[in-house]
């Protein structure tokens, strides 16, 4: 038997790192600012702690692009190494400095914010620059060092003759990498993985308007006035909020600190968001963020404003699926945790407790958060019911835990405005709408211009109807319809409003036995059967004489297979049902029964059914065309 | 200055390759049956070119889970290795195998299909075990070895006794990657990965009616037959298809094995495909594939049954963003291409010049794809153009080259079901549908049962309607307008007829100025201005005698805006706007006027505005249920 030492063999390893380390070849410049961060926040640790016997002051880094020499600097005021140390941090690749800092000093480890766990982010360099030089200079008193390399594995190391504190990495950009000697290219990746990191980041240099410089205005001989032009500074144009608000305490920011920081995650995000929810919790597990609940509009950018994850301030990506509950994905902000494992598959994701304990605190948190709007505020809340509600509705039909919470904030809102919770609805209707089997109705409508006239009819009876039109609410009411108990939904339109409500009191019919089949035949000649079930009833004689109604579970579990899921398997494919409801009692009935010709009866009933069909939105295209022709000859 | 080589420290490079070397861990398994398929497709090399004088026979791969032990088996019957090459290929990370025998038989390297480029494919394998062992046993004359290590970079190899030929991969699984011991998730990666990997991959082994047996059937006393139960055997059960339909010749192919292959591909999709197009070029780059043309369905599957990327039979992703033309991601099948560069960024695939090729090449086989079917089957492909006008549509918006070619095979359809390309729809209309400007006028609509009256207004006068209906056909018209010359598109209820194709001739008005003048008046008094633009027309006294329009260009404009970019800037918010157009020569119109009461001339005008009203439907809610009523009651 032999025993050995696997030989990581350095001549194929490097191109390999070169090229698989990252799949995005981009993120070497979050690696090397991290690693800049790093050594930044390090001194500071260090400075604070009496270790280091030099001045932290106000370090910043640069970022500079020389694109004559094609070199991009990185350019740190942190701790800086010495020539032993780039010896053993850097020649000795995936030595993760930052690993030995943290065993080292490991009760600071929170205060001190070390982003790197990376330890190979160095050598991402390679992925875009074909030779990488390192300048640096120690905080201790120690020459400064400079190291070079071409990414073969030979490196050389000199002395250098930089004095000031911190570290200099050089890029000589690669022959295909030279995007990343553009400006703009640049300034797009620093905004997007650096834009809150701790540690100023300066690219560039801006002018202002000198602080320090009040113009003057001197009245000229004509009388007029002229004010000097305002004098010019050039100062650092620093790209990064080294303190964005998640990391603040939620007592000492203001509304307007959150409208604002909405603004600097979004800048093409116009609308203000209707509120937000300040996450804050360092156990079981570390998380802190800030969440909004953007206006839903059909604004494509909600596809691209998405929830931002970050990990001690560095941005790491915008697919927060598995992290957040799903119908929280829907809202915007940020989440910065360093216990979120990123490496891993979504489906393992799931499956992680800590994950999980996240999940169903950042549930917790906006239930909590809801319910405090609506007691603090009904009325706000009302007002954002509209733009919210999909959310909540969604929220509801998918966390359980969730569902039971929503029961005191969830609004039901009426075709008049007005806004029930569902106890509130309970104690409001109860005594109306129950119907004789001791069954409380819920009346509801999906939209009041089509169901004008049917609405009307409920609320002539001193009926409560409910607007709810969301695309998933049929599934709610499903759910609602099993977990309270004793009540039901029924559209308005889904059959004659006394068979909706039954109650034991009827209706006498005018007509006779022998007239009723007279009229049932009558109409069955003319109303095609394949399209509408006649159904005589004995109404008041001041409702609708024909109207169109359609059962309600049919409708239900269409729109519900319609929605994803849910229904009975192959309703969605059914061919849409309706019932035609004659009101016996109208007089219109009276006359068609009356009226001598039989083609006189058909135009009665063809008139009554058209104007039937127009209530429920059913007279289209030629039919609808010849109706109004009709109807034009009827005029003159 | 000191001169060195980069130390890489193995202690610690190896947890890092553990951790970071995939993002997801679930690649392991695809990276090892890779190996596996790369040892058996070298061997039949070898011994096809007699370097190895073994017989190949019909070699499989074979994967195994012991539950009890915790141990994952991937078996293969490839080339083997002797214990001097795992010295050579395993202990030396990174030393790439597969390069080496590349570089070694580079002419062969297409027929032999190597996937390996992963170096550390193998090291994978410590992302989800914490030991791993190899026993293997070349084709050579020579003992087999036994590797064994344990994450550490210490390793031990022994002889071991294994006889025939191949190498056996024992994965300890470690507590954290559990899930790799359940049959189902391993199954899961298999048909993710490995669907139409190129060497039988046996997992398990399954029960299946014997094909040699055949039960007999026997007659008993009182007459009844019996069958006796079919014998079952135990067949291997083999979980990919080593040899999918698109590594085949288009000429070996027929209709039903794209039709079997689409099934394989999404054993959920019922819908068979409407056609497919099969891709076949080796320069100047490499790629097969197969792509079907969905019928396009409001089913939430079209999200998920998307094309898929592979290499060398491997599957890579679903995510071909950036490599086929996004106007073809709609599209479903699968594109093979071992010169896709794949650790890249989005933005810079999309830069390479490769990559480019490669999408315009599939750019153009689809256009002479879809020519070739118009060509040779016309009226099948009229029959298909409603499934798939929206993908062309896309494409003719955002793709010139194919908006040329679609020239050919671009159809409009009429509101009777014809079907014109645009050169025959120009000659068509050309003599009746030229204004007096020569500018031809094409006539549309949206909606036949919407627009049904306006429609039939148009066809009064001879003239040819398209039904236009898909969301995006108004950037589509607004690009015709611009690259076509003298034409432009009008809806049919963007204005009375006339004026929607003006000709010389006028109609003389019924009305003198005076009478004109005080209808003006009458209308203004009762016709909300906000709403409606009044406009008297003379026109056929057959003629509706009111109408609302509303102007094309505003219309086009918010409908461009709705479906996304174009159109101008702020006018997706601005109000309807519409015409009411009186026609001045109607009987109805003469009626109003000599009507005595200032009362009755009011019923009659809103009783006709409701009516035109309705005919474009505007008349809603309240106003719908009023006109309802007061309709029911003049039937009376």
């Amino acid at each position: 038997m032999t025993k050995g030492s696997i030989n990581v063999s350095v001549e194929n390893i490097f191109p390999l790192i070169k090229k698989f380390l990252y799949s995005d070849h981009e993120i070497f410049l979050r690696e090397l600012i991290s690693n800049a961060t790093d050594a930044t926040l390090k001194l500071k640790h260090l400075t604070s702690i009496g270790e280091a016997k030099v001045e932290y002051g106000n370090p910043q880094i640069e970022v500079k692009i020389d694109k004559d020499e094609k070199k991009l600097h990185i350019i740190d005021q942190g701790l800086g190494m010495t020539a032993d140390e780039v010896e053993k941090y850097i020649n000795q690749v995936a030595f993760s400095g930052a690993e030995e800092f943290l065993d080292k000093y490991k009760d600071a480890e929170k205060d001190a914010g070390i982003i790197g766990h990376f330890g190979l982010g160095f050598y991402s360099a390679f992925m875009v620059a074909d030779k990488v030089e390192i300048i640096t200079k120690s905080f201790k008193d120690e020459p400064a060092a400079h190291w070079t390399c071409d990414g073969s594995p030979e490196f050389t190391l000199e002395e250098a003759d930089k004095t000031d504190r911190g570290t200099e990495i050089i890029l000589h950009i690669a022959e295909d990498s030279t995007e990343f000697l553009e400006e703009a290219r640049i300034r797009e990746l620093l905004m997007k993985y650096n834009k809150f990191m701790p540690i100023p980041i300066k690219f560039g240099t801006k002018e202002i308007n000198d602080p320090d410089f009040t113009p003057k205005t001197t009245k000229g001989k004509d009388g007029k006035e002229t004010t000097e032009p305002h004098k010019q500074i050039t100062v650092d144009d620093i790209i990064n909020n080294p303190n964005p608000a998640w990391t603040k305490q939620p007592a000492d920011l203001k509304d307007e600190d959150y409208s604002k920081f909405y603004r600097e995650l979004y800048p093409m995000q116009f609308e203000e968001p209707l509120f937000n929810i300040h996450l804050n919790v360092d156990y079981p597990f570390n998380l802190t963020g800030i969440l909004y609940f953007p206006k839903m509009t059909n604004d494509l950018n909600i596809q691209k404003d998405k929830i931002q994850l970050y990990q001690n301030q560095v941005f790491v990506t915008d697919n927060v699926e598995g992290i957040v509950p799903e119908f929280l994905t829907m809202l915007r902000g940020v989440i910065d945790s360093p216990d979120i494992p990123l490496n891993v598959s979504r489906s393992y994701l799931q499956a992680d407790g800590n994950v999980k304990k996240i999940s169903s605190y950042i549930t917790r948190k906006v239930a909590d958060k809801l319910k405090s709007l609506f007691n603090n505020n009904r009325e706000d809340f009302e007002k954002k019911w509209n733009d919210i509600k999909i959310v909540i509705e969604y929220g509801m039909l998918s966390e359980e835990k969730f569902f039971e919470k929503a029961d005191a904030f969830a609004l039901y809102p009426t075709v008049d405005g007005k806004f029930y919770t569902f106890e509130e609805l309970t104690n409001a209707i109860k005594a109306k709408q129950t119907d004789k089997d001791d069954k409380m109705v819920i009346l509801y409508a999906s939209n009041t211009d089509e169901q004008h006239s049917y609405i009307q009819a409920a609320k002539d009876k001193g009926y409560e109807v409910l607007l709810l039109d969301s695309p998933i609410v049929s599934h709610l009411m499903q759910k609602l319809e099993t977990s309270k108990e004793h009540i039901s939904f029924a559209r308005v339109d889904a059959d004659h409003i006394d068979n909706l409500i039954k109650k034991d009191d009827t209706t006498i019919s005018k007509l006779s036995d022998e007239e009723k089949t007279k009229l049932d035949e009558l109409l069955k000649d003319v109303v095609p059967s394949e399209k509408f079930m006649v159904q005589l009833e004995a109404m008041d004689s001041n409702a609708s004489p024909f109207m169109i109604t359609q059962p309600e579970f049919m409708r239900r579990m269409k729109e519900m297979q319609q929605t994803g899921g849910g229904g009975m398997f192959g309703m969605g494919n059914m061919p849409e049902m309706y019932n035609l409801v004659v009101n016996t009692n109208h007089d219109l009935v009276n006359e068609i029964l009356n009226t001598k010709t039989k083609k006189k009866q058909e135009r009665l009933i063809n008139q009554s059914l058209d104007l039937a069909r127009l209530s429920q939105g059913l007279l289209k295209g030629e039919e609808l065309t010849n109706f109004i022709k009709r109807s034009y000859d009827m005029i003159k």
